[in-house]
Order: structure tokens, then C-alpha cells, then sequence
């Protein structure tokens, strides 16, 4: 941490930043230059900077050392490469994901996972638990649906990923579920957080809504503190003033996050632009970008879907993005699984 | 609902937005213009609204209702007052809480209390679970702190606000709290708030930091589902590009739900700015503006506390603000209690 | 328009909304559902929507018609393809447009354009005037930068792309530039954009900072009112809470634009990052998306640039970015030219 | 300037970074934490810090001084009072400006501004140019506009505040205005803002709608950098994912501009919320976070105003706005006048 002194600061007011930061267990040198004094803070304590911020004399405090360790790049150089049994995330693999908003019934699950597998899909996807923005509407089938979607999977030879939505439900899901996902509106509920760092699966953690990048490695680092390392991070949009989207699919975050940190991120088109014709365009973006998945709604019969139907492919659709990507991996030096 | 039909529609696609329209359960009625047709449809079924959007020869669909009832002020005109224990919120009132952040000991809440008490605040606020976006910081004192704040507020005959963070923790917060506060990150745990629905105390439920007047109100609702009333709205700030504040405290949003629903609506400008000096401004402005509450983040010693010294005030200076709003309220036709 | 009546309306308070709406020139019509009365308003006139917003009893206002007419696809249906000289931005062409972000002298233009030439762009920018946000910054050459770029042009058989800041220096870029941009801060001054709708040369307007998609191809229709149906529309990064980026890029802003718009619309990610070694994955996502163009600063000697070097590609970079979007390229059923 | 270099970067990387540094004509010192060593830069030279945070090594650069230096309070400790005729904005005074969005007619004026006079405004604002977002509406009446609102302005002993589009305009304005206005679309046309560095009248400058304080301080510091010290800035709403408002309006801009910069700060509700019935709960806001001034829509008329009617108060609504203001101003320690 520096502390970075008024023009005009006293030597009282320098003294007394000193002071009280040493007080709170800091080391402290200071730089004098021809405009601003600067004081570097060193040690592993932690404090919240706007303490000395509103110090008198204070002109600005700035944080140096990342808020993240264990998710930054710097912890660890390489690349980290998720696997689930066998489908490879990170490194120089792309994950394919796909599947309906909601697992609706066997039927459904049935036809929307032959279709997937045949066209090269591993990975399964569907809700179980569905709070919605609207108490009236459809909230899910629960434990009868995680068990559907593991038959499913199971017939199909795919591993399945779903999203746990509260501490209660973490067996449950350890249970049924390959990957866990959670959700935008949990980013930050750090108790669920804390308590899947316990967990011994793969965990995708989706950007919320209105999240910086420090943020989301932030939450990751919760997940990754107890040592589970298989954390995926997904962008799903931001929101931002522009309405003709439902969000805005941040692809430049693709980048930016593996500057920052060796994990591994995906990308979600069908919830990042909230419209079926603006999914094959983004995922296609999304692997030129260079992301390491890209998760897609898929229904056998959209227009029928209980959830999200607006947003979800249908597999013929989805057939033609997952060949586009394929063609384009080597391009980023990445394949599927 | 109305389907805004392209000026180049042809009657076949006129006709399959009909068909699904009914499908759906909706009734339809038909209005040509000179340029659009415009497809009107009424009904009691929920749809999603992007299904129909996607369909040939369809340029916009557009909601008419809200998606929120029983907290518009359609549904109920007059303004609802909360009542708790006779410290009142909305209509000729606006509700004073005050408080630290966290309960960090007796000695810290009795201090803080006293000089509230005699300053004339009836609310005491404290946190007992604190969940930090950094894995390694203090986590508060759980029950422990609840059974302090209770005591404390029995003593100088105040009431209890504090906030409760997930479903496991609502028995309680029922047994030591008078009002239960939902944080920003709950705002859309609709978990949590469907629980929360069946409690019969005063809820205050916080603003996401990225969220629409519209989705807050709608969380609204879901708390009223079940027949509690007593629903306190709370500004605490919007996500923006500025880095000057924390957050953008949306001051605007003051009229603007008062005018939507007959909720009151309150102010936190402490979380709302981030910093000591611009609380005393900015609870001035929220008064101002009509707000039906305000909620200050006080503490007796700042730079001891363990969460949010820097945004904390003074118990003196405290003294002034109080003293400013009620000066300024008979402006706005409002007094405290 | 469409006028939403509050579901408690008074016939006399729809009577005087019918009666406001008559008198501005509008015909109406009554469309009475089982909640709510909506009064459909059509004409030709103008009308400030907020007008009727705030009138008794009225709900809600809707727009039915864009404010664009000339820049929709319902007016022309078929892509606008723009052909400068041979080089195509629209339709089945992907235009490439590369050079420093400021014209400093003979030698780095010549230097920067050879090598270009060479891996096959054919038009080159560079700007001419350069309004900085710190007024102690370097200005730029004005005309005598314009007269070396077209030289340079010229000499490899380019053409040539340069930002016009302001009204009186139309004429300049008419005589020596072959295509004329405005910049970003400039996509809403209305007297600029007027004035060059007399120009009979191709013009590249840049997305505003803070612009939605709507008032972007607002601006669109000022160029072409006057008959110039040459514009070519630059999605270069909208401001959001992301504080890793220097701005947002929108790659969605591809598919929303084409499905709404008739014209081109090129990315430019240097200046939608800022960061060089984003340029490359944003391109590709941005081709990926299917764009019309891809806009790139690109410096021989990026730490010596008096402008934007941290931005610019090193030509050898910029080769590798131009071979990747070439196969990319038929995967969105587009090419180079 | 501090660069703050990778715990992991080698002895030659810092060689690397002094070297360009100094290059750049910077002196630099070297700290060396436990784990981080970071370069100080001082010098009064200007570099694009993206040069070096690209290079090897470099884990984040950190500007020190604010880029403004006139603006800054740092350089100027007392509040600047403006004072326009013996109307103050500034310190303990609080100017009233009011009049209608643009000047129509003699009568308009008049009627206008008689009643203004009568409440105590002093300030009459009204625009001659009015270029809209469509090209179809109304421009605006020009010098003969110009002319009417001076005339007026004289009748009632008033001054003329009125927004000046561009360079060509810059003469006519000064003839007639008191007050020269920059509206927020042009907040970062710094040609235009030069050329009014030379104008000896006092300049109002918006806040661009997505405009950091940081970069409106910086367009401030180009008004103030050839001598002219009367700038006047204006906060008038900012863009943010919120619907229910035209934009956000920053009120905590008031006191985080206060802290920063000497210069006084007004609010503009009218425009920062687009509805009338938020104009007078939002100009007490503003007021009672200690706005230095406030600006108001009024039309005699406003459902026949050619402009922004809907924003527009009726006269006696202004009256009362006007007097609530005056009694809540000793609060915060001014006055008008």
C-alpha cells in the first residue's frame, strides 16, 4: 500500500499516517519527492484504506499487492486445466456445454441429450432449482429433476452440470451433479461460497451482474481457499445502459482474465445476450476470443420451453455453432475435449 | 401485452403471432394503423415476452403491466407506514436508524447507543454475520452479537435492525431483532425472501447494486406474497462508471418509488458514498428529496471499528445531521416518530 | 404511440389524453382490455412523448415507430455494401483499415505503410488534428499531415481514412481524405453530422461513448438525410463499471446493428481495449461476430508514437491478426475486398 | 508516477523500466519492498502510462498527480465565488438560474421571465440553438433568439445565461450572453473549450453523460488554462442502467467536487431527471448537499413548449421550488444573491 500525500502536507500530517498505520501492524519507508511525500506500507496485515484515506493530508491511497492470491497468475504461472472425466477446460481446451434452461422431464432431457451427444457434446446442462424474478411463475422439479439428468447423462455417456442455489442443497448436488455451478446472484454470497470450497468437484462461478474482474477472482479465491482447484470462471454479460441486449456480453474479458489468473473461463451467450439469433454470433466471438468453453441453451422444442425458450438454440442450430467453433480452435491453438 | 407487428408483415405472420398468442391462453384483439398492426393480447397467464419477440414480421413486444401488484401504488393508493413499536416509516414519517456496522462488544454498542438514545434515534442497527468479499477478514460475532444488540437497545428502550444472510440463520433473528434487514447481494435470494415472507416482523430490503427500480419492486413482492405488509425499501447506491464514490447513491429513486408503490422508501447514504465526509451531504439530500427514512452507519470510536470505520460517523457529528433532518423535514411534510 | 391508461383511469382523464393527442395533429384510436384502455396515436407529426406521460391517469407511453427511418432495415432491406475505390465494407466483405493513430511525419507514414501494403490493407488512417483531454498534449500536423498521408496513400495504392473534428475543416478532409470519420465524442454533434450529409464521400461514425445502439443509428440517419448513403458504422467500446479495460467493447453490437440497420458496422478494439495485447482475440471475436470491418492502430515504432503507442500493434502483430481473420473469414461467409 | 513492478520480475526488467523512464525525462527512485520494488517517476514531462505498464515486468502503473492542476483545489485552497453582475454562484452563495429550454418568442420571454423576476431569479437561461437528436424537430431561433432573451433579460434587470453550440457561434454569444453555457455533449470538444479560454465572460460547463469527475475537472482545466477563472461546473445526470429516469442525477457530484476543486458546482434537475414532478424534490436535494447554484426549466406554457415541456415546471411551482430552497439554504451555510 502507498499513501500518496497532499502537496501541502505537514510533516505533523506525515507523521501521523505513519503512525497510525505502524499502529495497525504495518512496516513503513518513506519517499520524498519533489511534489508528493510517499509513504510505502509493507505487511500481511490487512485494514481498510479508507481509514487513512480521510486522514488530513491524505491525498490518495493506492493498493498495490492484488486482493486474490491463490487465483492470481503470479501464484501460479501455468495454465490450470480442469478435467471431468475426460472433457478438458483451459490450457488447450475449449469445454463444450449445452442443454436446456430446465430440466422439464425425462422426455425432454432424452431427446435434447441424444441430439447433444451425437453431435460431439460431453457436457450436460440443466436446472433443477429455478427461483425466478416473479414468484409466480415455474420454480423446478428439485431432486426429481437432478435425478432425471443423471440417467440422462449417464445413457448418453456426458457428465452433467447444474446449479446449486443454497448451502441445504450442496449434497443433494454432490450427489447427482458433476459440476457445480453457481449462479450470478450468488457471486458474492459468501457462505455458499465457503462451503463448496469444501466440496471435492469442479465449480463453474458466474460473473454477476454488475461485477468487476477483481471481484469475480475475489469470490474465486473463497472457492479455491480450502483446496478445491478446479474452479471455472463463466461471463454471462454485464449490465450496462444499453437495452438492446439483456445484458453485455463482456468477450474481452477472455482475455483479461488470463492475464490475471491461471483458471480456466467459458463463456454464456444465451444468457448473455438473452436472444437465440445472437447466440451462434457470440459463441463464435467467444472462441476467437480464445475462451476455454462456451456453455448454450438448448431445447428440443424452444417454443414449448418452461424457462428461457427465447434464448435457447435448437439442436440443429446447435449442430452448426459446434462445428463453426471446431474449425476455429486451431486458430487459438485449442481443440475440444 | 401488445406485439407491435413490422410495417412489412404479412397477414400469414399476423396471423401465426395470433395463434401462439392464444395458444398461450391469452385473448387477442387486433388494431391496424396506417404503418403497424398492433397486436393486443390480455390474460392472466405468464409468458415470456422474448418468445413472441423471435417470431417473423414481429418488430417489439411491449408490456403493459407491471410485473409487481401488490407493492404498486395501483393495487393500494395510500402510502403504508410502518410501525415498530411506534418508530414510524413512510407517509408524515421518516424513520432515524443508527448503529455500527458490526456488533464488535457490549462496551461498543452501549457506548454507541447512549449517545444515539439521547440524540433522539429510537433504531439501533449492528451486524452479527459478516460476510466479506475477502476470505480472510472478520466474520462478526453471530448470536452473541444478537443477544448484545438486544440488550443494549432493552436498555435505552430502542428497536433492533440487523441484517439476516440466509434462510438457516431467519429463527434467529426473529427471536432478537424487531426489523430484519436483506442485504444488496440478497436482493434477488428469492429463497431467502420467500422465506422471509412468512415472518411477521418489518423487513428493509436492500437496493442490488445493479438493479432496476422495476426488479427491486418486484422483489418487493415477493415478500408481500404472503401477507407481510411491512416492507421498507433502502437506497443504498448504484454500480456506475464513477470511481470518485463507492457507489452512485441514486437519490432520484426516492420520488420515483414513491411514486410507483405506496412503500416507504429509506436512505443509506453511508454504504452509498463509502466515506465519512460525504454522509452529513448526502442524508441532507436524501431528506430533502422526500426519503422516509435514513439509516447512518455511527460508531463511538471510527478508526478502532473493525468493518467500515472510514464511512462511519462520529457520534457528534451524528448529532448534527440528526438535528439538520429535522429542521428540513416540516419542508417536505414530514417529522420523526 | 401507444398511450397505456392506468387500469383506475377515469373516462374523463382518457378524454382529455384523446383530446391533447388531437390537437397535436395525430388521429386515435380506443382499444378498451379488461385492465387496461390504450389510446393508439398515428401521424406524421412530432410530439415529446413525456408530454403525455404526465398527464392524469396515463400509465405509460410506448414508442412504436424507431426514430430512424432511412438507417432501418425495414426502409431498405438488403445490406448497404460501401465500395471505396474498390475496397467493400458490408455485405459479403470484411473492410481492413490499419495505421498509426496520429500522422507524425513522412518517414513513419511511409514506413507504417509499406509494410501494411504488403500483407494487403488497403486503407490507411491516421489522424490529422488531435484534441487531447489534457490541453498540454501534442495537436497533431493538421493539413501538412493530411497532404503526407495522401502522398503516402498514393505511392501503395491505398486510400485514405482520417477523423474530421469540426465544421470548418470539412473542406480539407474533402480535398485530400477518401473516406471522412467522426469520432465518438462528436456522434451527437448534430451541426457536424449536418453538415456532412452534403458530402458525397464515404463516412465512418463512431459509437458514442455512452450511446445506445437506438441513438447511434439516430445519428446515422442526420448523414444520410441529405442523400449520402455512404456510412459505415465503428463500434469502438461503451463505458461500463469494468475498470480493467479502458472501455467496454461490444461485439454484440454486431448482430443487434445488422439485424435493425442496413449498414456496415466495423470494430475497432484498439481503441476498445486500449491495451495491444487485447487487439488480436478482440479482433478475431469481432470478425468471428461478423463484422463488416475491422479498424486497427498500428505504429512501426509503438514506444516512440506520440499518441496511443500502448495501443498500437507492431506491424509483424498486425500481419498475424490480417492471416487470422483471412480464414476465419468464410466461416461468416465473408472475405477481404 | 509509480510503477509498481511483478513480485517475480528480474533485476534486468527494473533496468529496463528506469532506462525508458528516464529516457522520457523523468528522474527515478527505486523502492524495494519485501515483495514488491516499485520505481517512482518525477518530472514534469507527460507519458502515456500504458507505454510502461506493457512492458516485461510491469505489474500496474499509478498516477500520483491529478492530471488538472488549475481546477484543483490543492492549487487554489478558497472557494472561487463567481459573480455574474452581483449574482454569486460559490462559498455562501447559492445562484438561481431559470427560464425556459429555448427561447420561442418575445412573449414567451416575457411572460417567462416577468414572473421569475417577481420569485427573485436573476439568471434567465433560454437556447438559441437547438440541435436535437432528430434532424426533423425544431432548431431553435438563432441571433433573433439571442436578441429576444437580452432584451428581456434588460427589462427585468436580469442576466443571460445561454449554451453555445460551436467556434463559429462563440462572437454572437458574447454580444448577447452574460453567461456562456458548454452543454454536456460538448464537455469534451476541446477545440471549442480553447477558444473559450479566451473569452472574459464566466462558462458554464456540463458534466458529459458519461463523463468521470476526474475528465470534467480535466475540461475545466482547458477553460481555466489561458486566464479565465469564472467556469461554473453543472451537474446534470449521468447515464446508468437505471430506466425510470432519463439519467442518474449525481447529486453526490456536489460535495466530491467541493473536496477536489475550488470552483463552484451547480445541479440541473431538469435535465438530470426529465420529469417534471422529480425537479422539485431533486433541487432540494441539491440544495441540501450544498449546491453552489441550481438551473431550472420554467415555461409559462409548458404543454405548448417547443422543447422539453415535459421537464419544464409551470411559474408556480418554480415560486414554491424557490422558497423551499431559500429557507433550507442557512442550513448549509448560504444564500442567494
Amino acid at each position: 500500500m502507498l499513501i500518496v500525500m497532499n502537496p501541502k502536507a505537514t510533516a505533523q500530517q506525515v507523521d501521523e499516517v505513519v503512525k497510525f498505520i505502524e499502529h495497525k501492524g504495518f512496516q513503513t519507508h518513506i519517499s520524498r519527492g519533489d511534489v508528493h511525500t510517499v509513504i510505502g506500507a509493507v505487511g500481511d496485515k490487512t485494514i481498510d484504506m479508507r481509514d487513512v484515506e480521510i486522514m488530513d493530508g491524505v491525498d490518495n491511497i493506492i493498493k498495490i499487492s492484488t486482493s486474490y492470491k491463490l487465483a492470481s497468475r503470479t501464484f501460479k504461472p501455468d495454465d490450470t486445466v480442469v478435467d471431468v472425466k475426460g472433457v478438458k477446460f483451459g490450457g488447450g481446451y475449449c469445454g463444450m456445454i449445452a442443454g436446456p434452461c430446465t430440466i422439464e422431464s425425462y422426455e425432454q432431457m432424452d431427446e435434447t441429450a441424444k441430439v447433444l451427444a451425437q453431435t460431439g457434446v460431453r457436457v450436460l446442462r440443466g436446472g433443477a432449482f429455478k427461483p425466478r424474478t416473479s414468484p409466480y411463475s415455474f420454480q423446478g422439479l428439485g431432486e426429481e429433476g437432478l435425478k432425471i439428468i443423471r440417467e440422462v447423462a449417464d445413457k448418453y455417456n456426458m457428465v452433467v452440470a447444474s446449479e446449486v442455489m443454497e448451502i441445504s442443497q450442496i449434497d443433494l448436488f454432490v450427489k447427482y451433479a458433476d459440476i457445480l455451478q453457481v449462479g450470478a446472484r450468488n457471486m458474492q454470497n459468501f457462505n455458499l461460497l465457503r462451503e463448496l470450497s469444501y466440496v471435492k468437484k469442479p465449480i463453474i462461478l458466474k460473473r454477476g451482474l454488475s461485477s468487476t474482474i477483481d471481484e469475480w477472482l475475489m469470490s474465486a479465491e473463497y472457492l479455491l481457499s480450502d483446496g478445491n482447484g478446479d474452479v471455472i470462471l463463466c461471463e454471462r454479460g454485464i449490465r450496462t445502459f444499453e437495452r438492446a441486449t439483456r445484458n453485455t456480453l463482456d468477450i474481452s474479458a477472455i482475455p483479461v482474465v488470463q492475464k490475471l489468473s491461471h483458471l480456466p473461463i467459458i463463456v454464456d451467450p444465451s444468457h448473455g445476450t438473452g436472444l437465440r439469433d445472437k447466440v451462434l454470433p457470440m459463441s463464435r466471438a467467444a472462441a476467437a476470443a480464445g475462451a476455454d468453453g462456451i456453455m448454450v441453451e438448448v431445447h428440443h422444442s424452444p417454443s414449448n420451453a418452461l424457462c428461457d425458450g427465447p434464448q435457447s438454440l435448437y439442436p440443429q442450430d446447435y449442430d452448426k455453432l459446434f462445428n463453426d467453433i471446431k474449425v476455429m480452435l486451431p486458430l487459438v491453438g485449442k481443440q475440444i475435449n
